[in-house]
């Protein structure tokens, strides 16, 4: 098993404006996208990977930094569960994001400023529809597999709905059909820190020359909260506590982390684009057309699908991927799913656990035998 | 079983400054009480009820305004699981608190301006000694029981530590030994959103005609999810939409009523108190003492126990409440032990619930025998 290696990423532009599912279009906008391994002759070895709220195209390999790592590195590259000496691996950034495709901090070209906060909302489907124009650019008809996790597994359940005869394979991992009441309640607290933030100026920040970071600190703080089990908090943590040597008291360790990870956060992620994601999720419901019945919502699936969670996710909990796998079995979906005994909460899914690996090494290979990858 | 009808508050002054536990004293200082029913002549039945973060003296009956009813009033008056015919009930309102007792937005009388930030740090001991002056104040040796949910109930616990010959029995409702590092990573959330609110000058902000809304807001949103069980979240709100007339925009119903509650409490709390609170909360730890050994901590008590938890209650899961029953068992101490299928969360604790109330007024009528109540 080794690393892909140096990347590079490339930029994709799309002349032809993009309808967007909640009103209004996309004009002009370009797509940054990464690829590992060879495109087959036959075009049948392509996987797409999807990425979650704070991710991008980067999913594997390095820049010029040798710790510049794709952030699902430890799955994908020669010899690992997903081989790049079979596949063809496509990592796309999703509109919206700060990480380099159109997003709100570039210039509205109807204003010359920029988006800010009248960047137009993105959801699920506009991002697979945006997916889907990169599939069609490397003359992809049908890809082996879509694959994600958490809200990329959302966009990979997307695509066996909406374009069933484009992917023989869908992997979905630590994901849900919607978000809970709960879920949408920790969004919310997380979006009132922001806007409420006297430096957010209703997402016209840039403008003022400054950033929300407190608000998107406070955001990140939460998020991290929901990402790690209770179990994992005590033993990494517990009730521990560590000298603040600037503020010259004794805190709990917890305390200090947490902070540590929302004053990173802050330095680099966009707000606007944090509000945009976490309304993607929200609204990520693809039972609502159909009356809230999921199962009917899938009737027009053909995907083989690979459906797995983790006990100690609360986030998305293994009861939610449950739902899921009733909806393929009431559609005679072929399905198998994983509920894999991990401590790492929701963050599992990004983890190098054996046994999760495993499965994936498995199903990829079953998968490679299928598309003569 | 009828209310106790109209009260008054009582204010007691104190002279003789409190010592603290983590340093310093508060200077000549007041407390509000409320008490209930009839202190009988060998003043054998009194029975203190111990208050939470958002809670005080007024525990039972209502003022002027009918609706302005006590937090436990569904559990103490007349014919009541804890029947004021019977006991002499004392609501206590703890130090710091904004609703009326010695708190941060008194004048210290050192500088002739408000506490604000200066206010000092009180703890869960420090409640309990200022407690027990009102104790004195009544005449009482010995108490019936102490009785008090979550915050409260670590309350009850540190009499039974501390002042193991002043109370027969010890309830604690909904409660933890301590709090568990994902307890404490949410109050470094909610203090976060309070402490970087401009409006909040460091804890001075009555001084600038301002209070800190926004970070009280978000603090406040995020405690009631806590609060509230994933389950009883879907149950009563799911993703049911409603219309924002203001913002002409639909919008998720968890979503206003959870900014409705953030409103409405940051409309009355103090930012200082929460904190403080919050605070007093983090620190207790009886076991911390004694190597991290609860069994040993306890090994003090001599009270007769109550322990009570709530299925769904995830922000003191059941698990925390049987390690104090664990810690009791080991000094072979009389502990009945509860734990209450309910759907609530740990607002279970307040509300009526026919077994849970049930099984205090089966523990009240045993009190009631045994003091000559």
């Amino acid at each position: 098993m080794s690393s892909v290696g140096r990347v590079e990423p490339q930029r994709l532009d799309f002349s032809t404006p993009l309808p967007l599912r909640r009103g209004g279009v996309l004009p002009a906008y370009h797509q940054l996208v990464e690829t590992y391994g060879t495109l087959n002759a036959a075009k049948s070895n392509a996987v797409l990977v999807c990425h979650a709220l704070n991710a991008s195209h980067h999913v594997a390999g390095h820049y010029d930094d040798p710790r510049s790592t794709g952030w699902w590195d430890n799955l994908i590259g020669p010899g690992k569960p997903l081989d790049t000496d079979r596949f063809f691996v496509i990592g796309v950034n999703n509109l919206g994001s700060c990480f380099g495709s159109t997003g709100p901090m570039h210039d509205n070209p109807a204003t010359g400023k920029p988006w800010g906060g009248d960047f137009p909302t993105v959801t699920v489907q506009d991002w697979v529809d945006a997916q889907a124009r990169v599939i069609d650019h490397f003359g992809i008809d049908r890809l082996a597999a879509v694959l994600g996790g958490s809200l990329g597994g959302m966009q990979a359940l997307d695509w066996s709905l909406r374009r069933p005869e484009r992917l023989a394979h869908c992997l979905a991992i630590a994901t849900a059909p919607n978000l809970s009441a709960q879920n949408l309640a920790f969004n919310e607290v997380a979006r009132r820190a922001i806007v409420s933030d006297p430096d957010f100026h209703g997402g016209h920040f840039y403008q003022h020359g400054v950033v929300p970071k407190a608000g998107l600190r406070v955001a990140r703080m939460l998020g991290h909260i929901t990402y790690l089990s209770d179990d994992v908090m005590d033993a990494k943590f517990g009730r521990e506590r560590r000298r603040d040597l600037e503020a010259g008291v004794d805190e709990f360790q917890i305390e200090s982390y947490l902070r540590h990870q929302g004053d990173k956060f802050a330095g680099y992620f966009d707000a606007n684009s944090y509000l945009l994601i976490q309304h993607a999720l929200d609204d990520f419901d693809p039972a609502a057309e159909f009356g809230g019945s999921l199962s009917a919502a899938f009737a027009r699936a053909k995907a083989k699908f690979c459906v797995a969670s983790f006990t100690t996710d609360w986030r998305f909990s293994p009861a939610r991927s449950r739902e899921i796998v009733q909806a393929l079995l009431d559609n005679n979906l072929d399905v198998s799913y994983a509920e894999i005994d991990a401590p790492h909460g929701h963050d599992a899914f990004l983890m190098d656990d054996p046994r999760y690996h495993g499965l994936l090494r498995h199903r990829f290979a079953q998968i490679a035998r299928e598309v003569g990858a």
